[in-house]
């Protein structure tokens, strides 16, 4: 039965460089060198406890820019379609974002982090510490994006096309 | 301005062997065995076209049975309090749930899966597919889950503390 509605609320808020959804970096990896920051909001603030001793952080955000979803994508790294939930791109069901993104420094209810790819002024839902021996995976296949081996990473940037 | 709602919908269900909040394992890590299917509601099913081809995706569901949130939280893992952020605890403000776990087939609208950790009936929320070479982090520092080294993770398991 698909009639729940669960209801979320941003933690905070998060700052970068990138106030256009084109010509962003597509991925973490992508966006190696950009700094942000992440204003969480002061109710929430104790939460941030111990959090700067972790060197990697998971963001869960809203693609608050994106308006309504595709089921088949042409992902910015591909040339034909897929499903939305084999591709990373925006336009989905529930238009939450994830990605892993270096922590500098907690400062209060502000934190410093490197390797952000999302909007400027996008809405953060959560935070979950990264621990590499829970969260890597080896030995794994990934269909399509294995098969785009040649593809050039860093210099991949988004387009208009989930404007 | 923390005010704005988002609001999600569930795009399937997540079964699997554990009826009871408690006695679970407490990370996909302590699961590997564990065998589950995801029942993805048919307008959503399109999406899934591609998805077989990987062999793990990162699933984000909703903690159902889950109420209310708390900032600082004792995790199963630790005997000493810790901000909700530097944790995988499910109390947070938005009770979202992240886990990547191995997927065997896909047949139809149904995902077969291997090393989930979550309770029957989880709604789900969105699947990314994984890949490696964009979600692996090397050289990482984890604070307090560090300091756990001689915990057995594949024993570990929840008990009733969020209920």
């Amino acid at each position: 039965m698909n009639t729940s509605i669960i209801e979320m609320k941003p933690i905070g808020i998060i700052h970068t460089p990138f106030t256009s959804i084109e010509n962003m970096p597509i991925q973490p990896m992508a966006a190696k060198e950009i700094l942000g920051t992440i204003e969480i909001f002061p109710e929430y603030a104790e939460g941030l406890l111990d959090l700067e001793e972790f060197s990697h952080i998971t963001l869960l955000y809203h693609f608050h820019k994106i308006d309504g979803f595709q089921l088949k994508v042409k992902p910015f790294m591909d040339t034909v379609e897929h499903g939305i939930f084999a591709t990373k791109s925006p336009k989905r069901p529930n238009a939450i974002g994830l990605s892993t993104v270096e922590l500098l420094s907690v400062e209060k209810n502000v934190i410093h982090i490197k390797m952000i790819d999302v909007l400027d002024g996008t809405p953060l839902l959560d935070i979950k510490p990264f621990f590499a021996r829970f969260d890597n995976r080896e030995d794994t296949k990934a269909g399509w994006l294995d098969r785009q081996i040649n593809l050039k990473v860093d210099s991949l940037r988004s387009d208009d096309r989930f404007k």
